[in-house]
């Protein structure tokens, strides 16, 4: 896992891959077979997925919901929900317009420029991955894969880890349907989500609070092609819904 | 992170520290600071903590659940259950005694030396974990974290990710609240699942079908003390049960 740093602050249009490039350059490159993953909020910032919150009016259902929070941030993540899962105010569990199942619908205050912005997840984080991978391997020649990751809290455990919203250039979950395993059992339904065990081992070099929005993960073993989309539980066959 | 390889199939009594230091020296030996993540099933496999099912009796109740599967299967299941919190036969996700919320109750039929043996989780994981912790410090000087891992189903996305059943030397949560990000905006509530982010990340490099029931997690800056037992969402926090 090799963080990247010397990345500045982002804003919309910017080139995300040429800043990628460079800070790449400094630690020797990207190489074929890497997988490069990227904070979400960086993907957001420059596809200008911000929102100023002294812009936004709160309906009532806002109010209701934000508590003692800020109505205006609530307003925000009810226009990106599709499903309000769980809600206790000023908390709420949704389900994005994307599929995503995840605390205020994704939508993020914290690093955003300035305190009075929020930021929205990515419009099609997948498309963003894929738009990586393409302006990367034009400058560079190299396959990388990309996954555009955030940091979701889970049911039943405490803290976040991250995991893959966008993917591109790789299988996220290797399915082991079928295979034995050492004592020659075979192995039924295991289907490891290798895409999100990767966003979050880039997790521990890339950190919160400091100013690294992406990093190489280098000498997984990946294959194939997939998306994000496939990392998300059809709700016929969810038990959470 | 480094694989350990040539750990022989595991059973009870044997000596797993040991078998972890033989393939460790392999690999260059063990340092401080390291992360040392084991397989829930080999810790569960020295620990005795295996069930031959022909010398099961399935309840009414373990039939019920177990629809077209086994039903003495079910009754093992049953048995490590605190709380079943969902139930699709043969499908169970349920609350151990533990406290982890699982399929299964965490019980596993692959792997296991037999088939019709099935594998419990660890009667406490953390104490597992601390007397590796200590068995490794003695015979080597080396203070390394242990996390004893198993791969969880999550609600909302579809396969596994390890996560850190057992926890020791290291503290599970990184805890950034009250911590300024690069913009100087306060985060706030942002606790990151360190524990289950390396847990997950040692996956990547043992697989399940391969005999690799160890990693070596080396450079990720590990610090203070805390239990897998801290990683659990409290009752009273829990949207979800």
């Amino acid at each position: 896992m090799i963080p990247l740093r010397g990345i500045p602050e982002l804003g919309e249009g910017d080139d995300l891959a040429a800043e990628i490039l460079g800070a790449a350059r400094r630690v020797g490159g990207l190489e074929s077979g890497d997988v490069l993953v990227v904070a979400q909020k960086a993907v957001s910032k420059v596809e200008g997925r911000t929102v100023r919150l002294a812009d936004v009016e709160p309906s009532e259902r806002a109010q209701e919901l934000a508590g003692d929070g800020d109505a205006r941030r609530m307003e925000v993540i009810l226009r990106e929900t599709r499903t309000v899962v769980r809600a206790r105010p000023p908390l709420v569990i949704a389900e994005t317009s994307h599929g995503f199942v995840c605390a205020s619908a994704g939508v993020d205050s914290s690093n955003a420029g300035r305190v009075e912005t929020v930021v929205l997840l990515p419009r099609d984080p997948d498309a963003s991955a894929a738009g990586l991978r393409e302006a990367l391997l034009e400058a560079t020649g190299a396959e990388v894969a990309v996954i555009v990751s955030d940091s979701f809290g889970r049911a039943w455990r405490q803290g976040t880890t991250d995991v893959a919203l966008g993917v591109a250039g790789l299988t996220p979950i290797l399915d082991l349907n079928g295979r034995r395993d050492s004592v020659g059992y075979e192995l039924h339904s295991t289907q490891i989500a290798v895409a999100d065990e990767i966003a979050g081992a880039a997790e521990l070099v890339m950190g919160k609070t400091d100013a690294v929005p992406a990093a190489i993960v280098r000498g997984v073993r990946i294959s194939g092609e997939g998306s994000g989309a496939e990392l998300l539980m059809p709700r016929e066959r969810d038990l959470f819904r």
